[in-house]
């Protein structure tokens, strides 16, 4: 992961080119890694897509958005050099010849090189298709060199456990394990990564991070944007399938985990694994009191008045898709006993905010007995966006002449030297080019992070007397959230 | 300590009112104390010197000194106000007849108040004189009342464990232990007490506060200044009897010692004298492998160069007076074993700094196995003076496309919000106008830290063969010093 060699020749095939990811992420990605000189010497971007198209037409496409999305300023020398690695290729998905020609195309490339190029297959697509393309590359043997050619795919993985497993069969038809690259970008994340760093690139943290002295985690990831145009897709969805079942429960994972023996893929990979099947599994009629969900109606976010989330496009009037979620989990392994890990997330909330909070217990005893409801517990806050710093709150006698206590912050803003740094997908895509699987998920993690939300799916999914809207656009979620920590005595901070 | 009750009617008595402390510490603290309404609101300070003076000269005196030195701007109200609860009183040390009409005056204040005053002696005069004072407030009744009456001395309190023991017994047959403050401004200082509200008002740093998590100890006092016109009083002292037996030490114990049940003043001495007990006993052929002795020559501070100590008013010039001193001790006990604490001050150092450092240990085992040499162990570094703040110094991922770590700080400045913060004078002035004993220092207290040091007084004291000068003004002390903690494997931070 933090080993850079120099790169083989890459064709780099982008199914779903002309799509909203590949536009806002993939290229802009692609292009500053290509600026920091991180892209392989020898590299081809072939953009697939339905339409005919000129190269130039598409390059010209590309441009427009880089200028737009690309985190640094468009240069034209930059611009030059890279627009000379993208070609386009009409492409249907559906068709086996025109796989045959994407075969060729890509042995004319090899020629070219010289060398038999790795292959990088982006499936920007939506999750329909991964069978059809799956099967036809496998047809087509496009992907058989297992140890240059990668397939990088984006979620969902599966609308739940059983569809996991299946997906994750099919794909084993084509590719090994070791070429799968399951991408959750919050995982490519800076503050995520440095949870990790944070944890075992200090001897200070890990002596405090067990039961006996953590009394609650919190994950919020809270959004303040709504279904925007994806409602379609989003009332299929909903809160715990788009954002709990992957990114809150990765993040807890890297919280939770126990030290890897080394940043090995598999080391890490394994001790993530361990917390996802340390999750106390619940039963049916626990779930009401293990999670809670919420629909956001009408309300007022920074001022302005905004629509329900069943006033939205492609929602329907009656919807109970949840677009907010709540999950209190336990771990049952020795560290974390009986330790609540508290998980939410929402649309429409009242600000864009994902942090993590570690809340420590109590002092046991108060040796300030004159001031106890002043003791605060400490607690370290590990924002992870928009806000990207570290908090660690503590007692400090408050100067003046007598002895009394008041909470304080130390704080370490992560960016405060450095405000440009790489987005997530510049992270996850060179780990990609280099064959490092560390930050991507394995199909056994999908599958065990679908198994922890199993019972509250069906419950949420057999249950539809649900009240919904129960949480006004703006808010923090639905009363039943904060009841579900106030019921051991916390609360969300 | 951090209770404030409404102060009775109190006449303070100030010997040596004319002198240096008088002028720059005690006066400006009683008048800001004033100014908070922080004094008894009846109470006379009785300034007493030599010299016949009228009460209005006297008056002039103060109020000019208070225009240097008081924290706080002189206001014409305020002025007006605390003026009028001044006079002076003509006193002359060895004479009882003096003493007899000092005690009428009082008897008098007494009389217009309509009750028996509080009574606080300030005894801000040598030590050659404490015997001849304490004896002629005995014979004259002057503190006869142990609830009532306090005094406070200043150190040196004695000259070595010998003296202490005869200056404790002295003043015990005058007064009772608890009517008597000993004071040592350190602990007064806001970042010195804030240790205790560090230490013990977070849950956070306790478990990691011991022998398993610390590998060193570090506490410095670093002066830029010289002996100034103290050369003969510092002839007979140097830095080992001005500073290390007292400051550092008293720091020493709030760094080590355990959790006071309470905050009552005897708990927390008890906690400090157990410190005291614990330190390792050496003998003497092991004074040169614990302790390292320095005097200054010429040198360049801040670019000017300055006189050795021996070219210094008042100084001998084969002067054999150490003004640095480091020492390293052991803590006997179970929560220290085998940590080095590191103690060191000096005169016209590099520059003045007081601060202690806590060096964790490194990482028993480090997962970013790829870049060790980039690992630097945790540090919290608590900054005394000039510098007010905490720092946390840890690991964090460093921006960018690899996960390669650097170090760096997390920064609580204690005044980042309160720049007007009390001087410790009236910290510890108000606590013995309160009765409350905590930051002063106990008889025991006093003779533990005579007997930590009294080996290697003597060593140095009998080894007169030493060369002196053995460091340049405007350095960190002598190659010695580096010596004592590197034969350890750590290094001065």
């Amino acid at each position: 992961m933090n080993e850079h060699r120099s790169l083989k020749p890459t064709s780099i095939i982008i199914f779903g080119a002309t799509g909203d990811l590949a536009k806002r992420k993939l290229f802009p990605a692609f292009y500053n890694l290509y600026i920091d000189g991180r892209m392989p010497e020898q590299f081809t971007i072939i953009a697939l897509g339905r339409a005919d198209n000129t190269d130039e037409h598409f390059k010209n496409y590309i441009k427009e958005n880089l200028e737009q999305f690309s985190r640094r300023k468009m240069k034209p020398e930059d611009w030059e050099g890279f627009q000379t690695h993208i070609v386009y290729f009409q492409h249907q998905l559906d068709q086996e010849n025109s796989y045959q020609e994407l075969y060729h195309k890509l042995q004319d490339f090899d020629t070219a090189y010289g060398v038999r190029a790795n292959r990088l297959f982006y499936l920007s697509i939506g999750p329909d298709f991964i069978t059809t393309i799956s099967n036809h590359i496998k047809k087509t043997a496009l992907a058989s060199d297992a140890g240059k050619d990668r397939i990088i795919i984006e979620k969902p993985f599966g609308r739940n456990k059983q569809s996991a497993i299946e997906l994750n069969h099919l794909l084993s038809q084509t590719f090994e394990e070791e070429q799968i690259y399951r991408i959750d970008h919050y995982l490519g994340k800076e503050t995520v990564q440095n949870i990790l760093a944070f944890r075992f690139g200090n001897s200070i943290f890990e002596p405090l991070w067990d039961h006996k002295h953590i009394e609650s985690v919190q994950i919020t990831v809270a959004e303040e944007v709504g279904v925007e145009t994806r409602g379609a897709f989003y009332e299929q969805t909903g809160a715990l399938r788009d954002m709990i079942q992957n990114h809150l429960l990765q993040i807890l994972c890297m919280v939770a985990m126990e030290p890897p023996a080394s940043l090995k893929a598999g080391e890490i990979r394994d001790r993530k694994v361990d917390v996802l099947r340390s999750i106390r599994r619940i039963t049916a009629d626990q779930v009401e009191h293990y999670a809670v969900r919420g629909q956001y109606g009408k309300g007022i976010i920074n001022g302005v008045e905004v629509k329900g989330y069943r006033q939205e496009n492609g929602i329907a009037e009656d919807s109970n898709t949840e677009t907010f979620a709540a999950v209190k989990f336990y771990l049952d392994n020795k560290r974390w006993q009986n330790v609540p890990f508290y998980v939410r997330t929402g649309k429409k909330m009242k600000e864009k905010h994902s942090y993590i909070t570690i809340q420590f217990k109590p002092l046991p005893h108060s040796t300030f007995s004159d001031s106890p409801h002043l003791l605060s517990a400490n607690r370290l806050i590990i924002n992870i966006q928009p806000l990207m710093d570290i908090r660690l709150q503590f007692m400090t006698k408050k100067p003046g002449l007598s002895l009394v206590l008041e909470p304080v912050e130390m704080i370490f803003d992560y960016f405060a030297c450095q405000e440009d740094t790489p987005e997530a997908y510049e992270t996850l895509l060179l780990d990609a080019l280099l064959g490092d699987l560390t930050l991507f998920m394995r199909s056994d993690q999908v599958e065990e992070a679908w198994d922890v939300v199993t019972t509250i799916q069906e419950a949420w999914q057999n249950n539809k007397d649900i009240s919904f809207p129960n949480y006004e656009a703006g808010s923090w979620g639905p009363e039943e959230s904060n009841a579900l920590v106030e019921r051991q005595g916390h609360k969300w901070v």
